[in-house]
């Protein structure tokens, strides 16, 4: 099996680890942020761009690819890596959080989970034995298990039956695993209720798994609340196998969870940010449409080596945008991915030199507002 | 000066010749195509990959970028080259053929033309001497001078006084003219009447110019129309300077104007029908929107070394386009562009060898036609 996971270092003042996580078609340094892929590509940039960019690892959805263009298909032409010519490997989420989040409908039994196509509005339904098919179809690195995703805030109740019946699933899911090769992680519920995170927790490594995800936080509820979850989950997760936060998030949450443990992040703040104008910088934010910068000849960050800020001025990509240029997205996709790149090549420095809470400290000190 | 044009090789069965362009930034092989970068920018590409795939002048717009963001502040930030960071050399139109396409009202003088901004409705005047002055402020290696411009039909007695206007407007423009490196390129203008361009092309080379473009044609006239008007044009126009027929054109069009003595084209054909889902290849042009390459793993076209036909098959073009990533519609263009460069490397080739008339021979017994 190609799977494996080591911690290469332990933060001494902290739960804080680096690892060394091998996939089938890469090798991936952990603390590790995730571009997201939905559609199979990563919106605005080539996959050329974010593998010199340092990313080995990317999420793509099976919800998604299922709907369009088919698994099916997808699996004809050779897989998802070669399909959208991506060299690195590829974690995709199992469809449970889209069929609560995008789909017109949703009706969840013990059985699965039957949803309306947000495109067409076609009705389908996704159960364990579906969504691991269709995701070992499309031949990925890392599979989720399907999982029972409630909003926030939600009843005790309706989270111990969401998570009971998350753990049904990620056991019949080991049962209808055919290929050797990818790892299968499944997914801690339980909402905001530290009792029903940490029976989740246990119930799941019981059954065993190459990976543990956090799921159901960053939908809605405080930032304190969400690194409360996460301070009382990380310690019921087995000490050997990577972590992965899921949809999470800032830069600032990243840091919190990085410095309880997690290995694993995905969100599409950094690529959507960016094709809304909304650049990150050693300094805050940046909204790059603000008349401030008509005639700002600096580049967006001095502190960032990207194509956009070794070549272009703040002027130029704020007319960029004003015009409503593809290379404006493109040029600002670039720069926020080679920020929350370096961002996480920080984390894995500050934990080697048993430093991440200075690092914490000194975001903590700068403004998360944009600056205009 | 840094302007020289030679004159490489003459096609011993036509009047097509190659020739070298030495402009301040690069030098050119001719017959040559330019991209468009209306505002500072080829629409969904980066300036690296325009250089990469072998262009060396890329055309811009006077007009728009005198309405935004300024040229005082392009000047301010280093002229154009630098703001859009392009390593390459210039032409910049200047703004007679935008005030006649584009504005939303339009008043010609012999002082200048009277227009109100396409943006909002704002009224401004081009005059020769400002349309010189935007230019030279803009930093470019090729400047247009301020044309009259009509639609098609029109009256002789109307493209009369086109022509004296655009002849009196081009000898005020050397008059204006401040900068000694930029070429000065003047445009015969005179309709669809023959002696109208033998009058305009001689008025205007008595007054000497760096080169001489061909302004009024693909304005809705037939194909063969405009062939003809090329074909008694050309032979006005000094041997040894170089001649560039504006906003030409189709493949086939180029080819026609090539062996009747043409050097420099520009068109926004091949990066927008790029976005619009539409590809030239060597047997003809594709939709891949058609549901037919749906499962198709073949590349867009098996003659090209594009990054797109290298790394990518119609079924996952076709999916980004279905999609609408943005990824489809620069994948797109860079192989319509990479099509046209070789388009144009192809036409030398054949007239160094003599051989132009079996390279048109060969495009016309191919259909045009998008194949579905």
């Amino acid at each position: 099996m190609a799977f494996n996971f080591n911690i290469t270092h332990k933060d001494t003042g902290s739960r804080a680890r680096t690892g060394l996580l091998k996939l089938s078609h890469a090798e991936v340094e952990t603390p590790a942020f995730m571009p997201v892929g939905t559609l199979g590509a990563i919106k605005a940039v080539s996959p050329e761009t974010v593998w010199d960019i340092g990313f080995r690892l990317v999420l793509s959805n099976a919800y998604h690819l299922y709907l369009r263009p088919g698994h099916e298909l997808i699996e004809h032409c050779g897989g998802l890596a070669r399909f959208m010519n991506w060299n690195g490997a590829i974690l995709t989420d199992s469809g449970g959080f889209q069929a609560f989040s995008l789909a017109k409908l949703r009706k969840i039994s013990d059985e699965g989970v039957i949803f309306q196509s947000h495109i067409d509005g076609s009705t389908h339904m996704f159960t364990p034995e579906l969504s691991i098919a269709v995701q070992e179809a499309l031949g990925v690195d890392i599979i989720m298990c399907l999982d029972d995703v409630r909003g926030y805030p939600v009843s005790e109740s309706d989270a111990l039956e969401a998570l009971e019946r998350t753990r049904s699933w990620a056991s019949r899911t080991i049962m209808a695993k055919k290929k050797v090769d990818p790892a299968l992680f499944s997914i801690v519920q339980g909402s905001m209720f530290p009792s029903l995170r940490k029976l989740s927790a246990e119930g799941l490594t019981s059954l065993g798994f190459d990976g543990y995800a956090i799921g159901g936080l960053s939908v809605g509820e405080p930032h304190e609340l969400m690194v409360e979850i996460i301070d009382v989950t990380t310690p019921y997760l087995p000490e050997n196998k990577p972590r992965y936060l899921m949809g999470v998030g800032k830069p600032l949450d990243i840091l919190e969870a990085a410095i309880r443990g997690v290995d694993l992040f995905d969100c599409v703040l950094p690529t959507r940010n960016a094709r809304n104008a909304n650049l990150f910088t050693s300094s805050g934010r940046v909204n790059i449409r603000n008349s401030r910068y008509r005639d700002d000849q600096r580049p967006i960050d001095f502190d960032c080596g990207c194509v956009l800020c070794r070549n272009y001025s703040r002027a130029y990509l704020r007319h960029l945008f004003r015009e409503k240029e593809i290379l404006g997205f493109t040029l600002a996709t670039v720069h926020n991915l080679s920020f929350y790149y370096r961002l996480m090549s920080d984390i894995r420095t500050a934990i080697r030199e048993d430093n991440l809470n200075s690092l914490i400290q000194m975001h903590l000190s700068r403004s998360e507002e944009i600056n205009d």
